[in-house]
C-alpha cells in the first residue's frame, strides 16, 4: 500500500484512521461512522456489527466487527500516527498517548493531493452531471432562490449525483455581497450567484456563476474574470498555492477593490469539496502535478452585490480547466 | 446566559466552543466554519472577515474579526472548557494547554438535550414537511431508488426545508436488509425502506417507514412494531436512555431476533440528526422532560430484507409521538 510508504517517511509503524473520508481513499469502503482503519504491515478494517457486510463487500483489506475505540491499541504497534481532525474525545478514548508513542500526520491528505485519472475522470464526471443541471434551469425571476437551488440540486441528482457537494448557494440581488450567504425565499433579484457542486463516485465538483444585468456588474465582472484568468496563467507545478492568490489579488487591487476580496482564492477538491492545498496567502505547500483545485476570485460590495467566478483546473505543465460552461450565463 | 451558569457548575471560568452547531445554538448565528464564540462574563463571537457581516446581522453577541486560532488566548480566563469533538490539530494551534487549565466540557450538549417550545415547534414543522412530501410521491416500482429519493427531497425543499436532514435512504429489496444502504439506481423492490428528514429554522427531522408486500414481511413488521410501541410506552422521565433499548431488544429477543436488530434503539435529534442521548446499551444518561429522541427499532436478515420503523417522541410525563403519518404507507 502507497499508504504504508508514506508513514514509513516519517518514521511511524502504523497508523489510526479515523476520518470516513480517509477511510473510503485508503479502502474503497465508505463508512457512515464507527469504522476505524489500522495501517501496518498487515492493514486491518474495524467496523461496528451494523456496517460490518457492506465494508466486507467493499473493500480488500481484512475486516473484523470492534465494539469500542478502547481495543484500537490492541491492533498498533511501534510509532503510531493519528490524523490532525481526530476529535479529542476520540483521541482520549484511544487511550494510547501513555503506551506508544503518538504523532499527527497528514500522510493520507499529502496522498489525496495528487489525483489519479481514475479520480481526475470521477471530477470531471462531477462536473459534466452539475453543468447539464444548470442547463435546464429557468432563470424566470418569479422563482424563489430555494425554488431555483431545489431545481438544480434534483437535477444533478436524476443525472446520477447521489447529493449536492456542498448547499446550493443561489444568492441574488444584495444578498450576493455575502460570500456564503444562506439561500433564501425570496424571488430572484440581479445579479444571481449560483455556487453548486455535484458529486459522482463520492467525487466533488465545485463551480460559481454569477448572472449579471447592469453595467457595473459588467464592470466587475470584467475584473473578476482577469483576475481569474491570471491566476489560471501562472499556475505551473512547482510554484507556491499562495503565489496564485496572491496574483489573483494584486489584479483586484489594481482596481481598488482589494479589501472586497474576502476569502482565499481557491482549493483543493477531491472526495471532500474543500481539501489541501488552499490557495491563500498563508498556505505553505507548493503546486504540484495532477493537484485538482478551484480558482474563484471574487468582489463582494457591501449592501450593492457580490460577483465571483469559480472553475476548477488541473494542474498539468499547466493549469488545465476543467469546467466547460461559459463564464457568462 | 444559560451557557455560562452551566459551565460555573463545572468550575469553569471561560469555554471555546468552535462546532458551528453549538455557536448557532449559543448565539443564534450559523457559521459555515472558522468561527469561534468564547464564552466568559462578556461573551464574544470571532469571525473571519468574510463572516462578519452575517454574523453581526444573526446575533446579539458582540462580534470582532480575528484571523487564527493563536489569537483565541487573548480572549480567556481561569479555567477553559473545551468540546469534546474538538480536532486535535485546532486543539494544539489553540496553544493553551501550557498556560491555562484546560477541560473537556459537554456544557453545550446538556443544554442541547433539553428542547425549548420554540424548539420542538421548529422540529416539529420539520416532520410535518418531510411527512408531506412524502405523500406525493409515487411509488411505482418503475421508479429507481434514486429518483424516488430526489423527489422527496425536492419536495421537501420546496416545502422549506433547505436540505436533508441526512443523505435520504431509499433501500428495496435485499438492500433494506443494510441498515444504512447507500443509494442506488434499481427499480423498487419490495419491501421499501426509506428514512428521510427536513430540516426547518435549522431543526431536523428522522423518521423511518418500510413499505411491506409479503406475508413474511408483514410478519417481521408486526414485531418491530410492537418492540417499537413497547418502548415508546416505557418512556419517562427519570428512566435511563439505556432501558428503553433494553425494551426494544427484549421484544425482539423473544421472537428470536436478536441478533438481527443492528443498531441502537434510538437518539436525540436537534440541530443535528443525531444528538445526545443515545438510546443505547452503553448510555449512562437518564430521560428527562424536553428530550426529543428517535425510536427506531429494525430487523434486517441478510440477503432477505430489513424492516425499520421510526418514530420522533417528545418526553413529557409519557413520551408524546410527534409523528402524524402512519405506520404503513
Amino acid at each position: 500500500m502507497k499508504i504504508l510508504d508514506e508513514i514509513h517517511k516519517e518514521d511511524l509503524d502504523s497508523m489510526i484512521v479515523l476520518d470516513p473520508k480517509n477511510i473510503a481513499y485508503l479502502s474503497g469502503f465508505n463508512p457512515s461512522s464507527f469504522s476505524v482503519l489500522v495501517i501496518k504491515d498487515e492493514p486491518l478494517l474495524l467496523t461496528s456489527k451494523m456496517e460490518f457486510e457492506d465494508a466486507y463487500l467493499n473493500t480488500t483489506i481484512p475486516v473484523e466487527e470492534y465494539k469500542s475505540l478502547s481495543e484500537i491499541k490492541d491492533y498498533i504497534t511501534g510509532k503510531v500516527g493519528i490524523e490532525r481532525n481526530i476529535t479529542l474525545g476520540a483521541y482520549k478514548k484511544l487511550k494510547i498517548s501513555s503506551i506508544f508513542e503518538v504523532k499527527i500526520t497528514d500522510a493520507v491528505e499529502r496522498l489525496r493531493r495528487i489525483k489519479s485519472n481514475q479520480e481526475v475522470q470521477n471530477i470531471c464526471k462531477a462536473i459534466d452531471i452539475a453543468e447539464s443541471a444548470i442547463k435546464d434551469v429557468d432563470f424566470n425571476s418569479k422563482k424563489t432562490e430555494n425554488e431555483i437551488a431545489a431545481q438544480i440540486e434534483y437535477n444533478m441528482r436524476i443525472r446520477g449525483s447521489k447529493k449536492a457537494s456542498f448547499d446550493t448557494i443561489v444568492a441574488s440581488g444584495k444578498r450576493s455581497s455575502l460570500p456564503h450567504a444562506d439561500i433564501s425565499n425570496k424571488p430572484l433579484n440581479t445579479p444571481v450567484m449560483i455556487d453548486w457542486g455535484a458529486i459522482y463516485n463520492n467525487y466533488c465538483s465545485d463551480t460559481t456563476r454569477t448572472i449579471i444585468e447592469t453595467e457595473k456588474q459588467e464592470e466587475i465582472f470584467e475584473i473578476v474574470l482577469d483576475a481569474q484568468k491570471k491566476a489560471i496563467d501562472v499556475i505551473k507545478p512547482g510554484i507556491k498555492a499562495s503565489y496564485v492568490d496572491k496574483v489573483a489579488r494584486n489584479v483586484i487591487k489594481e482596481y481598488g477593490y482589494e479589501d472586497n476580496f474576502l476569502h482565499s482564492t481557491g482549493h483543493g477538491v477531491g472526495l471532500e469539496v474543500h481539501e489541501s492545498p488552499s490557495l491563500s496567502k498563508s498556505e505553505v505547500i507548493k503546486l504540484e502535478k495532477n493537484m485538482v483545485v478551484t480558482i474563484e476570485p471574487g468582489i463582494y460590495l457591501k449592501n450593492e452585490f457580490g460577483i465571483r467566478i469559480e472553475d476548477m483546473v488541473l494542474i498539468k505543465n499547466n493549469a488545465k480547466v476543467l469546467n466547460k460552461i461559459k463564464k457568462k450565463i
